[in-house]
């Protein structure tokens, strides 16, 4: 059953958009770039998002207003449910040409995910697990072939299943005897498939009986703030359960950095590689019950994280990575038995770990490299995993290279006066009337204002900088006539909301600083990304797809993005939003064996820059602290748009 | 210092002999085979080995006898100790022709000893152990060269030291990042070879400094009964220490099969398990202690043994190796961490265990094989190691047919009236008079007899049967005049010695039984190596070359041996004695990987029989149930000894 949708027409704008059948009134403008003032965050409380209802039907938006009111079509857009076709008057400033509507704000664009099918891998034959299992009816022994157990299980499967190359460890060995005999020599061997088509193939487990049907994989990815796990069926290639939970590591440190510091500390290794394979185990132990499987059944578990996660997680220390020249233990990690670190799974589970590059551009990137396809690509490709510790990878299937900059917390709402995780409350998107500057602002949960999560930091900048209220260093225009930019023991801000119409009884508003913070922020990515493409002779307006990965890439409005200069000006429709590439990677990995056999290659591949040690990176670094860049020309769109206002007498930079 | 010699010269008998200054001149006659009456096993009870001295000098023979006697020369050879060179007359019976006196005796001859000069595989490039250490100065990581520290080792290693396919488990990574700024980037690598030259070399170990001067291995032979350990010094090719001590699991059953009845009860194998490494360990801190070095400092450690103390001590059930069709669980085993199975030896010690073929000839033999070289010689060879389980390997570097034959424990002493294992008391060397019949008897130890060892008791059945004190089926001559043979309770037997003489307070005795016993036991082993030789289209006489394994190997009388037919009629300077083959094998394994290489192949081309399963032994077996055999032809010396006995008119068969 598809849900059924209706048309929202909003006048004078003239834009049409489609919502699902009781879809919010205020988020449907917001989406379709019309900006209505609100500042409650959609509760009812500011009182201020008052549309005319011409034609069709909505509920709920006149029950706090007055019944004379509610008979003349008034509504409150934020406790509008749309329920028919309606048609939309949004009362706006007489002296405003309606023509301009259309300029002011843009339609929300966020990024098309990418979309992996699984099940269709195997279909194009790429499905080639890491492990797989073999179902085996011997000859059972007699007094003229007395052959060893084992010798009698490798003959066979070099003769019937053309399997060579096999090994047996003591451990597998042990329980042969009895299981060929358990159901008269009918066996399946779960066999781990080496890196190289020249290694060994490991026989990892016998079971009595065909058990062929029964092949799981698990695949993870871990965070520094989350730990997110998938069981997934090797044989159909479906997902079957999926479940995520905080780092159990958390309180020991927000960022890696703290927590390298903790793992110095006497014991500190021990108990955070503990904290990792318990959250690790909750997991596990959710999806495992979710997927209705036995943990017996799991052949392999694949894990991706950044490199300290990795590095913590196998109780080796960190604590080179964080002291110059950053160097890491490792890079590349053998397949070991999962639960020789912990993990509760059947002691024959593999565990397999992504490769990393680098210190800082881990396990983690590499996964989402290989997950989204970008080291087979022809495109000149923009990878970024946006956060605290940014990771940048340019290139495509014949070279990359690839970085790391801090970029500081910013865009996980650290640093900011009234800075938020994505949470319920947080801003996360935003608008304001071109004339009179009133703020029209979405919240999580549609509640009243709490904070300002990172998505929605960048569009208040970009909107506040589109409009003319900041200047390209931040700055506010001191000279707007409205009371919400002001001046507070010596700071520039933008009030956001006042305290009656917010959760934390106090007026929630952007300060100079903030945005000083985040324009940083963008600049060390921009300038990473500009410097990296530099040293291979490329430039920024070279760039032909962007990969986002990370928690932000899904929120973020793209075009706000690329208004502050934080990601290059491309069509936005070329931006893929990967979702949890870290997981991805991880998934694909357990499906395919190919991915395992090229990461090696490709991991040989990825130059490593450390930035602090580009020479060019502090300059590309100075001249990207500006909205967007010193180098107006490469965001042709956003000067298009800045004439268009100029032209049509709206304020702007 | 070379020890003094003196000539010894015996007569009638005119034979000569050199022995040790302070020798004992019995021994020496026994040597030299001239027979003299004794029965007390040489504490000087009996009296009856009275000789003459005529010429030289003897200390302590006249002690227990009248100064009268002592001043004609008379002293007991038993007693007397040579302390220059003598010249003795030995009473005979006057109706004696003394040519007949060289005849009676061939003189005792051992096997010769397999001597391996470890120290000289080096000069011959032979030295190629399964682990080597790599010093190696790597350049310290920088902001321009931040490999991972991983990385940084391999590159390196293959770059300057042509090092490929290298492999570093978690483990050993997680020291790496510190141990590689112990000593500012001066480190030694413990590499372990693969078996087959395209498998990985495997970094177990990473140490500061330069360690490569200390590289030790231990070699052990887990034997049923005695678990023997040597350290090795892998860069000088020398043994520094070896210690031998009873297997713990000897109070759960004397030999496999009880072993294994134990193993089958709830928590017995785990018991048998633990046991076994105890005793490993005692032998390990023995020899550690002994070689003066650090137990860190053994990087591997070699372990052969038969398929059941194998299976045990990795933890495997060995029942189906009792059961038909005996099946072992594996005979190729992949090396793992000593640690793992309870050794007490560094995480980084690699274990590695010898394969075996069947349930029946398992590791202890295919070291002996490797050891002895006979995988690489030309000559038709017959391998044997002599015990309750007997192995038996024929064939050459081109072709190998093996087989176990339960011989019983008549080797041992076992089912023998008098039976002991070879102890202090244990008459292990025999001769009579050839008029009178009365024994010569030599002890271990030179004290009054206790009882008769395997060695020993060969020996008496061998005099018995060519003085025609008992016919080819092993009945005794029940006309010869000598109290010696008797009848006691329907049962015939000859007293080796009158119980004032001996230990234990009763007369010692061979018995019919016990010599049906020998029978049996000798007849499987014989009929063996004919089933094997005959299954390869070759017989008997074909052999060239004969290697005995085993304990017993080295006491017993090769000539008597082959007069019982139990070893074939062979000149005896072809016979080598090997030792503990299986010691020798884990040993030379331990300095040349190239036995570790050739093994895989040995062990293939070794084709196991099972002799029940083989028809023609049921006759051969038939027929070896006589001394020597029914086919007299294939023991021409022996067949020219006794026609020589019959033409001087002595008792013969």
């Amino acid at each position: 059953m598809t849900q059924k949708k209706h048309t929202v027409v909003f006048h004078p704008h003239n834009k049409t958009i489609e919502v699902e059948d009781g879809g919010n009134l205020i988020r449907a403008a917001m989406e379709a770039g019309v900006h209505i003032n609100a500042s409650c965050g959609g509760e009812g409380v500011c009182g201020k998002c008052r549309v005319i209802l011409e034609q069709g039907e909505l509920e709920g938006g006149a029950d706090k207003l007055s019944r004379e009111d509610g008979e003349k079509g008034f509504r409150l857009a934020c406790l509008s449910k749309v329920k028919s076709d309606v048609i939309i008057r949004v009362p706006v400033e007489s002296n405003v040409d309606s023509s301009v509507l259309n300029i002011a704000e843009s339609p929300r664009h966020t990024a098309r995910i990418k979309q992996v099918k699984l099940d269709s891998l195997k279909e194009q034959g790429m499905l080639i697990p890491p492990v797989e299992k073999k179902y085996l009816e011997l000859p059972p022994p007699s007094a003229q072939d007395n052959l060893a157990d084992v010798t009698r299980l490798l003959n066979f499967l070099k003769i019937t299943h053309d399997e060579h190359r096999l090994e047996v460890n003591i451990d597998v060995m042990r329980g042969i005897p009895d299981i060929l005999r358990q159901q008269d020599f009918k066996v399946t061997a779960t066999i781990v498939r080496p890196v190289r088509k020249d290694g060994k193939n490991q026989i990892v487990h016998i079971e009595a009986g065909d058990t062929t049907a029964r092949n799981f994989a698990v695949a993870m990815d871990i965070g520094t703030t989350t730990i997110y796990g998938e069981v997934l069926d090797i044989n159909s290639g479906k997902i079957l359960s999926s479940y995520g939970d905080f780092n159990g590591q958390i309180s020991y440190g927000e960022d890696v950095i703290s927590r390298i510091m903790f793992a110095e500390k006497e014991g500190g290794l021990d108990i955070l590689q503990k904290k990792v394979i318990e959250t690790v185990n909750k997991v596990l132990g959710k999806i495992i019950k979710l997927a209705d499987i036995d943990k017996a059944e799991v052949t392999t578990i694949t894990l991706a994280g950044n490199s300290t996660m990795t590095q913590l997680m196998l109780a080796i220390n960190p604590r080179y990575i964080r002291r110059a020249p950053y160097v890491p233990a490792s890079i590349l990690y053998p397949p070991f038995r999962a639960s020789d670190i912990g993990i509760d799974l059947g002691r024959h589970t593999i565990a397999l770990i992504y490769p990393g590059v680098s210190s800082y551009v881990g396990g983690d990137i590499v996964a989402g490299v290989m997950g989204s396809g970008m080291y087979q690509t022809e495109k000149l490709t923009l990878f970024m995993d946006i956060g605290t510790n940014a990771e940048i990878v340019i290139g495509n299937r014949e070279w990359m290279a690839c970085t790391a900059c801090s970029a500081g917390p910013a865009f996980e709402g650290g640093g900011i006066s009234f800075g938020m995780r994505a949470a319920r409350g947080a801003v996360e998107d935003f608008s304001i009337d071109p004339i009179t500057f009133e703020p029209m602002i979405m919240t999580k949960g549609n509640v009243r204002p709490k904070g300002i999560c990172g998505s929605g930091l960048i569009t208040i900048v970009a909107v506040l900088f589109e409009n003319g209220l900041i200047d390209n260093r931040g700055r506010f225009n001191r000279d707007t006539g409205t009371d919400r930019i002001r001046e507070r023991e010596g700071i520039w801000e933008y009030v956001l909301a006042w305290k009656d119409t917010t959760q934390i009884d106090r007026d929630i508003t952007i300060t100079e600083p903030d945005i000083d913070n985040l324009i940083r922020a963008k600049g060390a990515m921009y300038s990473g990304a500009m410097t990296l493409l530099e040293e291979v002779g490329l430039g920024i307006t070279d760039i032909e797809q962007i990969i986002l990965a990370g928690g932000f890439g899904s929120y973020v409005d793209l075009e706000k993005a690329m208004t502050i200069g934080l990601l290059p000006e491309i069509d936005p429709e070329k931006v893929i939003y990967l979702g949890n590439g870290s997981l991805l990677g991880a998934k694909m990995s357990s499906f395919t064996n190919l991915l395992r056999r090229n990461v090696g290659e490709v991991v040989k591949m990825m130059t490593n820059f450390e930035l602090a040690e580009t020479p060019s990176y502090m300059d590309h670094y100075v001249s990207s602290l500006f909205l967007p860049h010193t180098e107006m020309h490469y965001f042709p769109r956003l000067q298009g748009r800045m004439n268009a206002r100029k032209k049509h007498g709206l304020k702007s930079v």
